[in-house]
């Protein structure tokens, strides 16, 4: 059984323990900031369960700078270009969208490309940042390579996430935020420990052909991108998770394909990921009271279109995140047994005291 | 057999044709312009073969209108709002995608909706148009309701393309332009009159159970989005389909979801489609010269990956289409019978003499 913590404490605990390995507080802040919304939403896969592998041993092993001089590459009223110095992912996107929200405030539109930059969590925290701006959000990043393209059998691609969140009136926002895999490599790993094959289309073997075995999948062979074999449309989802390494690594200067290195501790340089971010005012297109309004229309339109038998509802994109979201923050976040030894052995180690 | 014809006269007939049936020559060169390409690059569904009962008795029967005041809603730096005042798609995204090229020159990023407008073709052309700025395109429109919602029996969602073209160097560009269903609904009917079972994924019947017969998918049922089922990721290719209707629809203004009517005769008002429009100026993100010599490595490393067992060939989004279009271009545009016959009698009824 999984302990339930409460949300600020956690939030707390994982920037005490980012400052502890020498990253500044307001960095920290935010690195706690996202991972805990993610871990609130229920995508515990990119949440604090990956604060020690992922971030703080990076830090320690020099593997990610600490204290990154982000440094301004080129700037418009639409656009922003920055180097991230090799520092974590979360303070340079969440700032990065923080300014492309200033500047869609007075030009309507703003894109930002991020290089030289790490693993950022999940791509929708950084799309929502939008939504009490009245505007929308998008985002996306380039990731290490774990997807094999359409008639070939390396991982050339990472899962290369696509975020877009769009406020609603009344109904809960609008926030896709999805792999361009058809499912993430833990869900392979999942199956594996129970014993259990994966369904069809989920993954192929080192000959590039499509396997349900998850040993085959995670030894020489990778992930299927969106629609599977080419025969069910494949070959867009590969097209989708390229056009994200065009945005995110082609646009910015960051590495691209397999040149984007893993976020683990045996990596032989810097992972140089690149993110691509935007937002867009909605008050330039419309007037942000109609848009609310036929926001709140298309959500329910589509919750209230018929359902198929056997099924009793049809989800909005973000709606099972959101109400994931709403009990966690009343009854608090479970933590599973692994990351609590985790995050208790990190506490031990730099002194941060467990607050649970 | 088709017939090949010369690439420059067809798109002269169908400027010719619609020009007879009242459209500006400006306006009628667009879409001459844009079907051709269309047929060109070897996408038939979407290119001449649609002239007569997308667009031109549309516009015989007052369904859609041959001369459209468009109106300018707003505009500014970064961001362009038209009304297409129920004129044809293709003018008006044409042009809303030249005044995106030219902003974005200046601001490096621009963005454009379009409402009350019609069925515009193939997005990819839009996007396109970016390539010899040295810049990026996007675009995106919703379409008629022929794509069933994760858990939903209804065609309520487009099949709602996305698209976008990014410049290369010596290699080809890169250009994705894919509908966000498994498949077009054509190619459900291309099995219809085979007679023969569509892989499983493609489709739902009317109860919104995968099926693989075509009768049952075409009566009642309707399309699947990219991922198929939701255990293989439809809820993606569903997510990404709402998406372009909340860029395409929500944020223009125009119809949304079911609200959008078919590009057919027995429509009961104006169809109002909507669209979105983006270009990105290259140059203000990365020296176009380092952007292009990273593009031509990215296409590299993706085409000269290792092959699945079995295959010989990795492709790049777009490369499929370019080599059509050389072959096109050089041998003549094949026109089916069925097409050919249509053209002529459209000649026959307004005296445009058939030119090939």
């Amino acid at each position: 059984m999984a302990t339930r913590v409460d949300a600020a404490k956690l939030e707390r605990l994982v920037s005490d323990l980012l400052v502890a390995a020498g990253v500044p507080r307001e960095d920290a802040d935010i690195v706690g900031y996202v991972l805990t919304k993610t871990d609130l939403r229920g995508t515990e896969s990119h949440g604090t369960a990956r604060l020690s592998y992922y971030y703080l041993h990076n830090v320690r092993q020099g593997l990610i700078n600490p204290r990154p001089k982000v440094r301004t590459v080129a700037e418009g009223p639409s656009y922003l270009v920055l180097d991230a110095d090799n520092g974590l992912g979360h303070p340079v996107a969440y700032r990065a969208m923080q300014r492309c929200l200033e500047k869609a405030k007075e030009s309507g539109v703003c894109c930002a490309t991020v290089r030289h930059s790490n693993h950022f969590g999940a791509a929708g925290i950084y799309a929502m940042m939008a939504l009490e701006h009245d505007m929308m959000g998008l985002a996306f990043t380039n990731s290490q390579p774990l997807t094999i393209p359409t008639f070939g059998r390396q991982r050339v691609l990472g899962t290369n996430p696509i975020a877009l969140a769009a406020p609603a009136g009344v109904e809960l926002p609008f926030v896709l935020d999805m792999a361009t895999s058809v499912v993430p490599i833990g869900r392979i790993e999942v199956y594996r420990r129970r014993g259990e094959q994966v369904p069809h289309g989920w993954g192929a073997d080192a000959d590039g052909q499509p396997t349900t075995d998850p040993d085959r999948i995670l030894e020489g062979g990778g992930l299927m991108p969106l629609g599977g074999p080419a025969e069910s449309g494949g070959y867009k989802g590969y097209g989708l998770a390229a056009m994200v390494d065009v945005l995110s690594g082609v646009l910015s200067g960051a590495a691209i394909l397999n040149g984007v290195l893993p976020p683990r501790l045996d990596r032989s340089g810097d992972a140089n990921v690149g993110h691509f971010l935007m937002a867009l005012d909605v008050s330039a297109f419309r007037p942000v009271d109609e848009f609310r309004e036929t926001m709140d229309s298309f959500v329910r339109q589509l919750r209230d279109s018929p359902k198929a038998v056997g099924q009793d509802r049809i989800y909005i994109a973000g709606e099972k995140e959101f109400l994931t979201e709403q009990d966690r923050r009343a009854n608090g976040v479970p933590l599973n047994p692994v990351v609590e030894e985790d995050l208790r052995g990190l506490c031990h180690d730099t002194g941060v005291a467990w607050p649970f």
